[in-house]
Order: C-alpha cells, then sequence, then structure tokens
C-alpha cells in the first residue's frame, strides 16, 4: 500500500520533506500540497506526478486523495492544522513546534485523548539519528549505571540576527527533548546562565548560553548553546553515570593527514549531521500510518517541550531558577 | 514512474535486495522472481504484492512486466543471465563475480558492445560507502599528493571452512577493485605472501594472506586479508601520499568509558558496515534505470576484477609474482 | 652546583618527591628531612646517603646545610613553616594549600613583599603537564578567538570517606588553580550545583558537584568533580572559543581492538596521569633555585585558590552565588 | 654514588646526550669528552664544570676518572672504541650502529664473551617508548593471542640527498630491532620492494621502500619507510594477532577544533617523538652502571641489525628475497 500524504506548507523544510517521500523512502507519494503562497505550492507541485494543489490547509486535510498530513508551515498555524487533521481522523506529521502556547498544545492534547489514539508525531529527529540511539541503548543496558549528569552542546556556525528567546526556544528544544528522551524524566526546573559573549554574536543576542535542566530523577542537565561558532556545526553529548561515560563521537568517515596535523571533518551543518535521522524518522512514520497508527515523539512529547522552553525564557528575563510543572501524563500517552 | 524489477536467485543475498527494493528504497518494485528453487521463489512472492513466479532466469528476463533485473544467483550461472539479460534489451544489476571465468567475462564484453551502450552494472558496493567516497574525494583533490602505497586491510571475524582460494576471489576482490575505482588505475602484476597461519583457521586455509598489487601507476596496493581475526569486521585502508595521508576512520558513533577504558565498536559483520552503501548503490541503480541507462562499477571492472583475481590464485600457487595483462579498454567503458 | 634540600613531611607525598629529587631529577639532593613522626623521618634518611634528622621544621630551616625547602607536612602547618624559610632567606617549594585560612595566606604574601623577592612557589603541578601547556599555547596563539567557556572535568574512581568540603577545597581547586593559569583572569564569583547523587557516594557527601565560576575577563568555568566515577582518573578539560575549540585528548600510547571494541586506556590514579608534570615541575624549580630565584605558581596563585575555595564553601552552604574580592594584585606577582 | 661518564664524540647527538646527562637524569656526570674534532670537544668542555678533554678515545677510555663510556662518534670508530672500553673493563653505551660490518660487530661478541659480562648496550631507544612498551606489555599479555603480522611505518617529514641503502642501514633498523624486541624472534629472510616513487625524493632514492621481514616464528613484518613525506614524523605500528590487534596511538594531547576541522599534532620531527625514550633508556643504562652491570639491547641486538641491514642492501640490489642467518646465539646473551 502506498501512503498518500498531504504536505501543508512548501518552504525549505517542506520541499526537503517533499524531496524525502517523492525521491528517497519507500511506501509513500505526495498527493497534494498547499502553501500560504499559493504560486509557490504550484510551482513545487508542477515537479511532482499527479499532486493537487489546495486553496488551504482545511482544504488539503479533508481531500479524500489524502491518507496522511505533513504539516510544515509556520510555527503559529500549527495548532488549527493539527487539529483539523485529528478532526479529520488522519495521521499528522508536524514539524516542531507543536504549537506556539502551552494553551494550543494542551488543546490538541485534549482533541487527541477525545478521538482515543495516537494521531500525532512530532518531528524531533533526533530520536532517530544512530548516535543518540546508540547512547539510549547503552544507558538502558546500564552499561554506565545511574545517570547523574549530562551534557548537551548546541553549536552552529553562524546566525544572522538571532534572538536569545529564539535560541532557547528554537535550538535549546532539540536538547531537551532528547533529554527527555534519553533518561524518561521529565523537566522540574530551569535557570539560565550567561557567559561571555561572543564576538560574533549580533547585537542583543546573549551568546553563548548556558542553561541547567533539573529533571525528576534529579538529574542536572547542563545545555550549551553556541551558534555563532565559526568552526561548524557541532553537537556534543556526553553522560556522566555513576561508573563510566557515554559520549557522542566524531563522525568524521575519514582521517587525513597533512601539514602537521591529523584531522577529521566537521559536520558542515543540520543538514550534514541529521540528514539520515530525518530519513529513518519518514520511513517509521509512513509504515506505521500504512499499519494504521502513529509512532515516535507525541504531542506529549510536544508539549513538554513548549513548557520548557517558555520556563527557559523566562528564567532568562528573571535571572533566577524557575520551577517547571506539568500535569500528569494522560493514560494515551504512556503506552510505549 | 516505478522501474518493475525481476530478481534471479532469491537465497540469501537475492532476499535482502528484494527487502530493500521493497521497503527501503523509492521508485522500484519486485515484479517477478525465480529461483533454481522454485518453492523458495514462490514462497518468497507470498510476501510480495503482485509478483510473478518464472519457471527460469530467461523466462524472467523476456516477461514484458519486468524492466531491469538483479542477478542474485550462484556464479556461475552469471553470464548466461547477462548476456540474457543484454539480448532482451533490458538493464541488469549483476551481483559480483561478472562471470566465473575469463572468458565469460569477455563473452558479455562482447555482447554489451555489440548492443551499444552499457546494460550492465556489477555489485562492486564500497564505491558507494561514505568513507571511500570521502576518500576518493580528497584524492581526486589533490589533498595529499600523488598516491604511493595503499594498504587495504579486510577482516572478518571468522569463517567455518574457507579456501585460500576463496578468499583471494571472493574477499580479496573487493580490495582489488576499490584500488582500482580510488587510484584509476590498473593492475599490472599481483604476488601473494602467506605470514604466520592463525591457529584459528581451518586446515588448508591460509590465513591471514598478503597480496601486493602493482599498479600501471606503479603504486604498490599491500592487501591483508583475514578472515578469522575474531574481534569483528574490520575493513582498513590508508593512502600513503607525496604530502600526506588518507585514512578510514573507525566508525563507532558512540564513545564508551569504563572499567579502565575508552571503547568504541568495530562493526560485527559486512551487513553493519556497509549496509547503507547497498541502500545507496541500488537508488543509484534504480534512479538511471528509470533515466534510461546504466551507471556504477561496469563489465570492464567485473572483468578487470576477474583477470587480476585469476593472477592472485596463480600467483599463490606458483609463489611467484605473477603479470597481469589486460587489452585496451573498449571506448563504451571510458566514458565516465 | 648541587641544590641540597630539606624535605619537611616525608608520608607519602614528601617521600615521593624525595625518590624524585634522589633517583629522577638533575642537579638537588636531600640533604636533610623532618617529620612530625620523628621514627619515620629516621627510616626515609636511613635510605639516603648522607640526609640529617632534624627534630623540627624549624632547625631544618636554619640548617646551613639546607639551600631550599620543601613543605610536605600537614596543611595546618604549611603558614609557620613557609613563613620561617622566608625569614631565613630560603627558597621554598611549599605542597598546595599555601595554608589553610585566608589570614595565614594573607601573612605569607606580607612577609614575601618585605623579603622584597619571591621565595615560595606552591605546587600546582597540572601547569606543568604537557595538555595543558599545549592548550595554553593554543590559546594564546589565538587559534580559537576569545575563551568564552571552560568545561573542567576532574573524576577520580573512587574515595573512602569524603566530604563535599573537602571535594571542593582539595579536588576543585586544582581546577580553579588551572583556570586562573590558562585564561589569566581571576574568579569574581562562583555558584555550586548539586546533581542527583551517586549511590557511590559515602553517606554526606554530595558527589558529583558542579562549580560554576565566573572570571574578570566574563568567561563561565564550568567545573564537575566527580569522585566514585569508578572508570578511572579522567581529567577533561574543553575551552569554547570565539572561532574553535581546544579540548584534552585521551594519553592512551595503544588502541586495542578485541572483541568487538577498539579501546584505549583511561589513567588508573592522579599518579599515572600526572606523573611527568610532577618532575617537570621540581625540575623547573630545582633550576630556578640554582639560578638564586623562585619560578611557577606564586603565593598569590596559593592565596587566590585559598579565597576561591573558601566562596565555594559558603556557596555550598547557602545554595547561593558568592561574591569572591581579592585585593589588589601586588606588584611581586605581576612579573612574568 | 655518581657516574663520571666519559664521551667520545660531540657532534649534535653526542651533545644532546651531554645535555641529558648533566641537566636531565640523576645520579651521573660528564666528566670527560674528546673528539675527532678536538677544539669542539673543548668547547663543549668549557660548558661542563669539571670535564677534562683527551686526545683521543682510547686516552678517554683509560682514564681513571672516567667509570663508563658513552660512544658517540662515527659509526664507523665504533668498533675500536667498544673493544677498548671491554679491555678496560668498563660500561660502554654505544649508539648505534654497534659496528659497520658483520666482521666487527662478531669482534665485539667475542671480546664481550671472553670478558665474560655483558658491558655494552646499544642505543635503540625505541624499546623505552612508552608506546611500544605498552604494546609489548599487551602482546606478552596475550591480550590479542599470537601475532601473526607487524605492520612498521616509519615516516620522516624529509631528507636532503638520501640514498635507498642509507634509508636501509639507518631508517629501517629501528623497525627491524622493534619487531625483534616485540616478537622475541630472529629475522630468518627480507625482501625489498620499490612503490611509485615520491616526486619530492631526490634522485637516486627509492622512496618509499618497503620491506619485509619474515621471522622465525613464521611472523611477516611490513616496513615502510617514507622519508618525504611532508606532513611531519610519523611512527606508525600494528600487530595483527589471532583475536585482536595493537596499534600505536597518535600522540597529541590536545584536540583542536576549528575551520570544519577537528585536529591533533603529528610531531615534527623525532626529538619531539621520542625525547622521552632516550631519557628513559640513560637513566635505565646510569641505573645499572651504579648497580655494576649491563642493561637493555645488547651486542648481540646490535649485531642482529647489522646482519639483517646487510641482507636488505643486498636484497633491494638483487630484486630477491635473501635469507637470514645468524649462528646460534651466545648464553652470555640469552639471560633476560
Amino acid at each position: 500500500m502506498t501512503v498518500n500524504i498531504g504536505v501543508i506548507g512548501v518552504g525549505m523544510i517542506g520541499q526537503d520533506h517533499i524531496r524525502r517521500l517523492t525521491h528517497v523512502l519507500s511506501g509513500a507519494r505526495v498527493s497534494a500540497v498547499t502553501d500560504v503562497d499559493l504560486d509557490r505550492a504550484k510551482s513545487v507541485a508542477e515537479n511532482l506526478s499527479d499532486a493537487k494543489v489546495h486553496q488551504s490547509g482545511p482544504d488539503l486535510i479533508n481531500d479524500d486523495g489524502v491518507d496522511a498530513i505533513v504539516v510544515a508551515s509556520w510555527g503559529g498555524t500549527h495548532e488549527e492544522y493539527v487539529l483539523a487533521g485529528i478532526a479529520a481522523g488522519k495521521q499528522v506529521f508536524c514539524e516542531k513546534p507543536l504549537a506556539t502556547t502551552r494553551q494550543a498544545c494542551e488543546n490538541i492534547l485534549v482533541a487527541e485523548q477525545k478521538a482515543g489514539q495516537r494521531q500525532v508525531m512530532v518531528g524531533f529527529m533526533r530520536r532517530y539519528d544512530d548516535a543518540y540511539r546508540a547512547m539510549k541503548a547503552a544507558l538502558d543496558a546500564g552499561d554506565v549505571g545511574a545517570p547523574l549528569v549530562y551534557y548537551s552542546g548546541h553549536r552552529n556556525p553562524s546566525v544572522l540576527s538571532g534572538t536569545t528567546d529564539g535560541v532557547l526556544v528554537d535550538t535549546c528544544v532539540h536538547d531537551i527533548d532528547v533529554s527527555r528522551y534519553l533518561f524518561d524524566s521529565e523537566v522540574t526546573a530551569v535557570q539560565v546562565f550567561s557567559p561571555r559573549r561572543s564576538s560574533h554574536a549580533n547585537e542583543g543576542l546573549q551568546d553563548p548560553v548556558l542553561v541547567h535542566l533539573e529533571l525528576a530523577n534529579e538529574m542536572l542537565v547542563v545545555i550549551e548553546a553556541a551558534v555563532n561558532v565559526d568552526y561548524g556545526y557541532d553537537i556534543r553529548g556526553e553522560v556522566l553515570g555513576e561508573t563510566g561515560t557515554i559520549e557522542l563521537a566524531e563522525s568524521s568517515p575519514i582521517v587525513v593527514k597533512r601539514g602537521g596535523q591529523h584531522s577529521g571533518r566537521v559536520p558542515a551543518d543540520w543538514r550534514e549531521r541529521f540528514i539520515r535521522a530525518y530519513d529513518i524518522e519518514f520511513q517509521e512514520w509512513i509504515d506505521a500510518v500504512a499499519a494504521g497508527h502513529s509512532t515516535g515523539p507525541s504531542s506529549w512529547d510536544g508539549y513538554a517541550a513548549a513548557v520548557v522552553t517558555d520556563a527557559c525564557v523566562e528564567a532568562y528575563r528573571t535571572g533566577r531558577k524557575t520551577p517547571v510543572s506539568l500535569p500528569e501524563r494522560p493514560a494515551l500517552y504512556l503506552e510505549k
């Protein structure tokens, strides 16, 4: 069975997903597209065999030729499209963020629970990365005992005009989600620290920024977000466990020796570092949809991430440690 | 357009290709299968949606519902099926070896040239591995100057009942092909050396075995094949160039520290090490077939590999350096 | 010229220094020893050629056959012996801590300034370690731009009965000193964090513990002290600079592949990790003494470290960020 | 007790040993020097406290103020000085080569056996290198089972006017000695191979050159000597054992990330790579001499190395595999 997928939002990320669904992965086709910029939607559709162009998200969602929906539009529109997808009884893949306010996320949680089954997967693609999966497997196997501290380094070569809130919400969200994923524990408090600013940071941007997450299991997570490091796209991670450590390794496939150095490559950008994770994420989702259910990061995960990033923004504003409180996790999101 | 593929030979490797064509890659489906064991073919077909079972290779090849052919049967049958595929005007993917005798390979070269276009790709999947591709890119960019020596280590954890000829023909063939690929130069002579035998080697097997290849560009390639190393599946490669070296890096995605050691994983088998290369190899072939042509390692590459492994077998038998001579490379195989 | 050295305190560390001065390094001999346990002093002297045993530190210090003094006794006695050494006009090597109270350190600063020249070197041996020196050289060469954040990991395999104050004062002191050394900047505030406790920690010990240091140059230093990690003695360090990073490398001289892993050795203890640094530290001191002056970490460095560790103890007690204030650095300690 | 050492030959290497004996190590002093260039000897002596200048090697050797002798003169003179040292009943440290002809080496063996005790240590300093010692320890512990193949890479950044014989005799001799040391087995045959020449090699120099050593234990050793690699001084070593491998690790103490690369330092020259091994080598010799005996690589080791390098020169000249035959090892050289 081929899954017919409708894509809402065909900007850079939407087009990349279309390429993936069309030319890389098995079992799916893009049957419909829409975009706030209809001309762009039409131009994208022209390169596809037999994809309808819809005037709006709701039109696309309710198209009988659409089995499942990819939401890759601007964050502010996510709530509407995800709710409509749930209402239409279709599986939805929603790029992060799930929604831009706590209330909006809660509306989605309520709707999904009312529907009685998971219909939403949120695009936290790091959970599909080989290295994080190996780290989680080693943790779960008890290779290093109970985890105590996790260091999560998130380094981008440069940004043009970043804001500190933007870094906390859009960058650190990945470190927050991966911490929740690795350690199966919710965040209970956050604190934000401002080291010496890089002279490469644009005005008004605190770069680098350090975030402490306290987890319910008493672990401390130290996130470093540095978005103008110049040298490459470098994702770091190290767990200190009771009897050992687990670290993400360098990813260069070759070592070159020349000019007095032996060296390997640091990825240039997130695409180079995580392209495989995106492929695996989507393939798992397609396979799940074909089998009639959802998979992977849930609405709950999207909600928890939003609540924690909200707290980070407040903690940065106040300079104080900020508690995070979540309601009890609904049964729908407890199942593995 | 979906490429309809017929698979001849559905043993372990054939079934793995079917899984790949069906569940992993984009743009192809398996429309027909056959096998010397017809029951096996039928049982495989049952798990596919709408795949015919043919009584014989020629039947499958001439099926109008088959656009292209994968030959994954026993080596002795390759010549017949590849020639039939060429005659039928269809693209053929042939697992190595191209054929089991020099004469058989030459028959294929003649037929393909008569047909006037490349119709055969040989399954030397290392050319699709990220690490080898990065090595070739660095070489071609001149990062280390002219290459002088290449060390190619091929280590398997264990074999049940190997023969030295088998190691030279089936194991070293990958090192031979990758050397030809990396350095764009033909082998002119070979010599085989027998170090101290591993006590883990079965009777009659020289393990490890070292092979020297002399290339037309005067490089020396030192191949080590060791098929009972116990510790893992370890593919080594290092180019000594005039101004530097390029080495395959370790592939472990994480580093674990425990018990006084920091350590990474050595792949368990060729599947773990090269599974991505197989995926990329097939996707490139499917894309080429959909566009109406062949790609990748050609009949000439299959032929050259066969001639060199023949020479290795003779060199091992005589203990002497053995010259290798190839005819001039036909024009069909000169184009990039 | 051979420097005649008197050693006060011949416990484990004192005996190790005697071995070093006698059997490893050039240009010095141990001419006198003393200890609170006179029998131990006598037994140590018996293995030396021609070393006097003194009844007390002051006796040893005032012995004409003693050119320079090594203070390796219990911390509480350091002030008295260092002051006596200064008064006697002799060079003093004082194991850390310089003294156990801020007032005692200040007394030493005053005395040394009155004497008009540096006579005291404090045993912060990490400054003599190849790796830290290479890190400092790369920093000073501007290889990674201005430093922004420094991560300093201090991991011991186990302690029998540690106290959190002890970890802050005796363990973190090295990380504090090395931070001051690498970045030529004083600490202005400290904060202490308590992650999930290791079940291997003895009662009453917060392990691991994280310390933030704010430096005058606005850098943030994140120290992790974990003293029951089980897996080895692991000293970590990474500078995040504006355009790159510098990290301490693993130190294993060989890589072993076996049983599905490639692995290197983590040092077993501080001795294995830093033995060379101790040798170099002492050789530089002997050479300086022979040339009539002091070298290396000064009384000021010992004082600053003591003030910062005091602040850490308070910060741990109060749970609050604690400012650190030092007087202006006296001219005597400004020279390079 | 301080060992009084006379140094014959005060060129670059002799002066380096004098520096080491005088300023780095414990328990020795240089009491006499001589050189074919007497003015150079005088100038060196002026920087030493109380060192006699002798007119000739024999004068120095017979000086009562000389306890032990370091021979660092031109290779052609070694036989005479070593024999004279033996005759004088003094311990001799002889830089490699022990002597320049097989006959000369045999004369030394005969004289030393007649004297009834070891009096000669040959300067194969790699045996004192941390990494080789760790490799030998892992081998002897059986960590990787029986060794089967050893790869020994010897790469220098550049030579001004090398000869192939010179590379075989002066460069490969270290790889030959270290192979004998690691595997406790004599060489039984050698063969020399000439890969593509580096365009950086001076006229008449085959660079790189590969040497196969067959050992009595049936191992094969593959030596690569490349003396114009440009990128640094890179000493490689890997043992393939029955159940694993042991490799020399990179030695850079830090890892720097910048400009899209993570990189470590390759040593610039043998001094950087092996300076510690020279220190340890001499300290062990001084300690042995003080205790009244010799230690380390013996005349037998110097002899065996000379016989094997002779065979390499012949093998290069003839292009053929050349057998190596040694007499039985005399009892004097069997003791550990």
